[in-house]
């Protein structure tokens, strides 16, 4: 039998046990792995040095190693991160809806685990922890696939896991690992759908693209933000440029922050300068259409590709727009349904921009960068879903549920 | 262009149109709908007509070609049905949330249209109308892909709709039909991700099968029920009786009837023959395992094949079980998450049964056919999900819907 199939036999007995554990007995399983992931500090960060020393070898860039490492700080940041996932309410076990039928049958509709999730991402090793430990939370067991560099920590962590899950009242195989990490074991997650009640990509857009092409089992996309901000002609010029100045640069490397600018051609005329010249005090390259560059000499003229790229980085498109309609227009064809804002004055051109444009999360004189699990107040975060089956924006831990009818009568039958 | 591509784009536009119509507009335009399908009954039954010359040329059996059959009563029901839905609630619009913020941000999660909603299903035309109503009713614009054996039905009743639509404050393009019948069209719309936000099958496990094996478009499944009743040692003989001869014998074409009963062994020795004698007279064919062909000697013994078969026919399939743990591991195995019941006296078994069965309905001392929408209330059925994320059990307008953040500030940035 293959390493996929007998875990997920494992994980399906697993995920039958954990539908009868209390909340207690949850918190009491995540109040022991954070210890233990304290606790054998030496041993996870002796595995992470190996993951490192491999990555060396193999030449990742300095991003990608900063990526992959663990020191005593992260290491407790992440336990610290799953003591505060049992402070947080547990949704399973909540009521939806009551409806009591003439005929005296009570239908409830409750909160229950989704039962076995598949998690495969890349690098980090916190999404290990952050995957388990939130799946655990929600009652669900998980099966989780790692990328190969980081495979030697994932082994450190799962295993520090399971044994803590050993001295709790949950089953030690309600989270597993897959060791072997060839393409082989990816592919068989994709179509195990007997085994696997949802599979949830994190990382790159090549990964998630893969995951939700080649998956015959339900995918919870979590996707990338080529997000917005459109200037209207009524904006005003000091909050237009903070808004945008926070969203480019707070964090450029994040899914919400933003990519494009887009200005209404009369606002430009007043402000666009002042704009342009203070983003690119904070070091951002302006990649401008034409009125743009020729308002802005230092500005590089926007290619094509530029309207539809994530940079993840100091760089910004800038385009001038006749009305909120083209601004629409721009969005819809190159947006990836994230976040987008608008700037304005002008009320009815919000209320028609926030119906319009279809995204998770629309703005109106607000900075994009708050679509945020932790922002938004949730507690936690399983990532950003940029589809619109089951959960759309910031992901808490209801994405981790699914619903059942519960009926209960005296013998009714259907006439 | 290709139909399905063409087809696709207009549905993107419409749908933009459709997200700024009001419920008055939408309930209004199923108004007309329903006085057009009247008003033109002799041009839909003509064309239905062909369909059905067609059908029996083919050799079709008298099942198929009822299915397929409009006549001047089913149509009227079907233009009822039409008008039931503007008496519904409009889920969009809808607040779901509301989070505000200490900094003044405003966070509100409002129910919102999926967008363009791809249905593919078999045979019967008033699925025709009853998808795009329910669409229109949520402000979906859809793209119908029927059958080709109820072609010049479809073709009738999407022009008869479409041109109801003219006269409304909708756009035309909101319903369209894929008039081209071939494999090759189906299979556009599998992986259409840029042009359709959910792709529903409606009909036989065949064609759900095939759909959520090669769309990459998200699929909201409908699926098959292999339901059971679990009579339990304590179990009312009177009541098991009861509520398993209605399960199996009210109407057995249905996902919601029962095809194997499970009888504990204690009660099987009180009460099994008289079950089965009651279930044969009314011509429930009984296949049964060894304890139950011992006790009944004109049981079929049963095959492997039976435990995991839906017969949607007066057939039955009974085992004798030692507890509620080999109930369970039966349902598990052969079950298809749709409804499952156990009839018992013990509250604390009933409680095991209905926390650890994995179904999107779950019953106590009641009969499974009462999973379905208007039983439930919800005035509407989209299907019934077997599938756990989005929506699971009988759909109603709410499942065509996704959520969306819309967030208003003064100029929030986040720091």
């Amino acid at each position: 039998m293959s390493e996929v199939i007998e875990k997920a036999k494992r994980a399906k007995k697993a995920k039958d046990e954990l539908v009868h554990q209390t909340t207690e007995y949850k918190n009491e399983a995540l109040t022991l792995i954070a210890a233990a992931l304290r606790a054998k500090q030496d041993v996870i960060l002796e595995a992470n040095e190996k993951d490192i020393a491999a990555g060396k070898e193999k030449g990742f860039s300095p991003a990608l190693l900063d990526r992959l490492s663990l020191n005593p700080k992260r290491l407790s940041d992440i336990a610290d991160a799953v003591i505060l996932l049992t402070k947080l309410d547990d949704p399973v076990g909540e009521s939806l809806e009551t409806i009591q039928k003439e005929n005296g049958l009570l239908i409830e509709k409750v909160r229950v685990p989704l039962g076995v999730v598949g998690m495969i991402y890349e690098a980090r090793p916190n999404v290990t922890v952050d995957a388990a430990t939130l799946c655990l939370k929600t009652g669900n067991a998980c099966i989780l696939r790692g990328s190969s560099s980081a495979i030697n920590s994932n082994k450190a962590l799962v295993s520090v896991i399971q044994e803590a899950l050993e001295t709790s009242k949950l089953p030690k195989d309600a989270v597993q690992l897959i060791e072997d990490t060839s393409k082989e074991t990816a592919k068989q997650l994709f179509t195990l759908n007997d085994g696997l009640d949802v599979l949830i990509p994190r990382g790159g857009k090549n990964l998630i693209d893969m995951v939700v092409r080649e998956s015959t089992v339900p995918v919870l996309e979590t996707g990338a933000g080529n997000c917005h901000i459109f200037i209207d002609e009524s904006a005003q010029s000091d909050m237009a440029q903070q808004v945008v100045i926070n969203a480019k640069t707070q964090r450029p490397s994040v899914c919400n922050a933003i990519e494009t600018v887009l200005i209404h051609e009369n606002w430009a005329k007043r402000s666009v300068q002042e704009l342009l010249q203070r983003l690119e005090k904070e070091g951002v390259e302006i990649r401008g259409d034409q009125a743009v560059c020729e308002l802005l000499p230092s500005a590089v003229p926007a290619e094509a590709l530029d309207w539809e790229t994530e940079f993840l980085a100091p760089i910004v498109s800038v385009k001038t727009v006749r009305d909120v309609n083209e601004a629409i227009r721009h969005i819809h064809r190159y947006g990836t349904r994230h976040s987008e804002a608008i700037i304005t004055e002008d009320d009815q051109n919000a209320r028609y921009f926030l119906t319009s444009v279809d995204a998770a999360a629309v703005y109106h004189n607000a900075s994009t960068r708050f679509t945020d699990g932790f922002e938004f107040g949730y507690g936690a975060e399983i990532g950003i879903s940029t589809q619109k089956l089951h959960a759309r924006g910031p992901m808490g831990l209801q994405a981790l549920t699914s619903s059942k009818y519960i009926i209960k009568g005296n013998g009714q039958i259907r006439i």
